[in-house]
Order: structure tokens, then C-alpha cells, then sequence
């Protein structure tokens, strides 16, 4: 067995997307990953450390669990701590912040071991403009039926050709996903929407929302969610929820890296 | 009946106290008040509308739902929706929102017709530094065992001198108060401490959350915060928390004039 010339952490990360490009390093403006990847580097004595994501984020959104995964020179010998500790101190100031760092397998993949991802999208669901959420919920005057709103997402649950709430920009090959679960609550002025599948098509969360949004305004009935499914074309489903109300919430591996 | 030259509103607001200077009007800075009245002026066609607030927050301090009053000039003919929404329009794009607004009397007062306050105070708890919720509460590091911090807080509730609690500032004529309610229940990696009495003094609700949150660590025995009280100085109590997890979260009025 060969020792690989690099060792591989994963790592949980926490970060506020306002102000920020996305997950992805850009030719201008701050991305999380320039930031984790300065970090890093800075942990590794200057060498280049290229990181993996398990969902490239778009500017604006949130990640309550985001993970990645990180190649270290072998020789930089860090410890969990270190790698925890180090790589948040050397985010400051940014709002990003890693809450967990664990060592992987040279085949252990953040992007392809991932077996889940789940997402919250958060409404603020009142007359008046948030002013403390200001930034971290999509803001919805019209009061929202959550129960329409429920019936109209049963629809998108399970496996489906979801070119109707796909980005014409999505790199994906296939269109078809399996939704697992799409559940809505209310907790007081918030709406919470809850999202989680083996993997997503680029903007599949938002495009959702956006659409159940007009359900649960009135403007569309329930079952139109359906007739938008099938329909196959972008055109058929709701405008694209914003990003500041997204939150990646969770990646699941098997086993748990961090476990 | 004499037709008062001014008409009172009592209008329920909303602010994140981030970079402000607090309720109070200051030399120089952005406070709350300064930023009501100027959108009141604006309403009122340039004339100066003066306010009382229910309670005078510190700089950094957030409020959910706190109350004041303004005295509009009698001829501006204003009603409800044009008080709500024209203040909350020229309050752009400060971090201050006008939730509801009602007419009263010239003898209703936001600050001595209140029968109650309520006060949450927001901690997080856990290793890693915030990154969503940067400046919206305080962030401790160590466990805090919520079951002695309620123990302790059990000593505080009921009429007392709180002298121990009471900052050197304060202007209040007496350091006597009764609290009603001091409650502690953990929501994930959040503490959230609930305080509710008639008035409180200046810094209460801080230096108790900065005692409680020794007892929570294990430094203070529960029991101490009863002597600590009972001392009847500041210096026998725990430090003031900080203001950024403070949040005024709801005023009292029988009847309620937004009902």
C-alpha cells in the first residue's frame, strides 16, 4: 500500500451567504471556497489545498452543514483539532466557521460519498419587511396556506423527471431525482420548507418554492403543481424563489465521517 | 372636552440593534428614536414629533416587539395603515420596522400605562463561533447545564431589592422589583432565558443572564445567586452579559391598544 502524497479531511462548515458569491471561487468577489482554501493553505505552511463540496451553493445562500472535503499536504501532520481550530481562526473575519473536521480515505469524496442532502427554505410570512431576518428569509406579504401548500408538494414527492423546476443552466445529465421528502410547517411569521433527496438539480429547492409559493397564495390550485411536473419544461412551473431564504442543512454519508 | 393639539400613537416596532446606538437619541450615532422621529417628521409634513418609548434598549440591543409613542400634529389626519406603513417606508433602510399602529388618548403613555416588559436573552452555546447568528446573541463556549442555571433563577423570581443586579448608572428610584418570571429552556445549540416583570432596572436582565451563565458552567453553586442577592451590591454578582443576545421582546398595556 502506497502512502498517498496528500491527506484528506472533511470537513462541516457553517457559513451566512450574504455578501458572499456562493460556494464556488469566482474571477471577482468572495466565495467560501477561496476563503476555506486560504485558510487551509495557511494552515499547510503555504501549499495549494484544493477542496470538494458536497453542494456548490449559490450566491446568497445559507449553510447550516455544509461539507467538504480537503487535500492536505501528508507531511502537514494535523490533528482534528487542529484542523477544526486552525481553519475557523483563520476564516476570521468571514462568516464562515467550521464546526467539524475528520480524516478520509484518498477515495472519500464530499461531492460523490454523499448518500443525501437536505435543504430548509425559510419564508417570512407577514405584512411587515423583516428587519432582524433581514438578509436570511425570502419575505412573503401574502398570507400562505400551509396545508394547500402541503398537498401541492405530495405531488413532487418521489421519482421524477423534474426538468420543470430545473435551471436552463443545470450541468446535470439526467432530469429525473428522487424527492424523498418536501414538508412545510409554520413556526410563527416563518414558513419552513424542508427538502431532502439523494441529490438536487441546480436551483431544484428555489424553483420549488417559487411554485409553491403561488399555491399557497391562492393563485394556483394545488393539483396545477402536478400538471407543472409533467408538463417537462421550465416554463410550466413558478418563478425562482430567492436565495437568501435557502439553507443547505445537511449532507449524509455512509458511514459518518464525523461520527 | 378640549381637542388636544396633537394626536398620540402608539406604534409596536420591531429593530435590530446592530450597529445603532440604542433607543435613546445621542450626540452622535444612529439610535432608534432619532430614526422614528425623523420618519414620523416626514409623515407629519416636517413637523417635529416627539416619542416615548416602554423601554430605553442599549446600544446593540435588539427589540421584537417594542412599544412607543408619538405625537403627531392633530391636523395631519393620519389613520392606521398610513402610521404603519409610512413610517416603516421612510425607516428605510435602517433595520427598523413599524409592526402595528393605534390612536390613543393624550393620557396613554408608552412607558407608564405598561403593566409588563418581557425580555429574551439568546445564547449559543457551543464550541464553534456563530456565523448566522453573528451579532444576534452571545456565544459561550463552555456546556451550560440549563437544569442549575433554571435552579438558580429560581432565587431571583418574587419581590426583591436587586441592588446586586442593578447597573451604577441606573436613575430608577428604587432598587425594589418584582419578578415575575425567569425561565431557561434550550432550543439545539441555543439558551434562551425568558424574563418578564412589570419594569426591571437599568442592566437587570444582563447581569442576571451574566450570573446565571456562571452557575450554568459550573463555576457558581445555584445557591450563591441567592446570597448574591441578598448582598445588596453589584460586585457580589456575576458580569453584564452582552448586549447583542438582548432582545425587548414584548410590552403590556390593559387594555391593549393594538388589540
Amino acid at each position: 500500500m502506497t502512502d498517498p502524497a496528500f491527506q484528506r479531511w472533511a470537513v462541516r462548515i457553517e457559513y451566512d451567504g450574504t455578501g458572499l458569491v456562493g460556494w464556488q471561487r469566482q474571477a471577482s468577489g468572495l466565495s467560501v471556497q477561496a476563503l476555506l482554501e486560504t485558510a487551509a493553505s495557511h494552515l499547510a505552511g503555504g501549499a495549494a489545498v484544493p477542496s470538494i463540496t458536497a453542494g456548490r451553493t449559490d450566491a446568497g445562500v445559507h449553510a447550516l452543514a455544509q461539507v467538504a472535503h480537503l487535500d492536505f499536504p501528508a507531511h502537514a501532520r494535523l490533528n482534528r483539532h487542529a484542523v477544526r481550530e486552525g481553519l475557523s481562526f483563520h476564516l476570521r473575519p468571514h462568516a464562515v466557521v467550521v464546526l467539524d473536521a475528520a480524516p478520509v480515505g484518498p477515495e472519500w469524496s464530499a461531492r460523490f460519498s454523499a448518500t443525501w442532502r437536505s435543504y430548509e427554505y425559510r419564508i417570512f410570512n407577514r405584512r411587515a419587511r423583516p428587519a432582524l431576518a433581514a438578509g436570511h428569509v425570502w419575505h412573503v406579504k401574502s398570507p400562505l396556506d400551509i396545508a394547500r401548500m402541503q398537498e401541492g408538494a405530495n405531488h413532487l414527492v418521489g421519482a421524477h423527471d423534474f426538468t420543470s423546476f430545473r435551471a436552463a443552466a443545470c450541468q446535470a445529465n439526467s432530469p429525473l431525482r428522487t424527492l424523498d421528502e418536501l414538508s412545510i410547517r409554520r413556526e410563527g411569521d416563518h414558513v419552513l420548507i424542508f427538502a431532502k433527496a439523494r441529490s438536487f438539480l441546480h436551483h431544484q429547492v428555489r424553483n420549488m418554492v417559487g411554485t409553491l409559493k403561488l399555491v399557497g397564495i391562492g393563485q394556483w390550485e394545488p393539483q396545477r403543481v402536478a400538471q407543472a411536473l409533467q408538463a417537462r419544461t421550465r416554463a410550466a412551473a413558478g418563478p425562482t424563489a430567492p436565495p437568501e431564504g435557502l439553507y443547505l442543512n445537511g449532507v449524509g454519508y455512509d458511514p459518518d465521517p464525523f461520527a
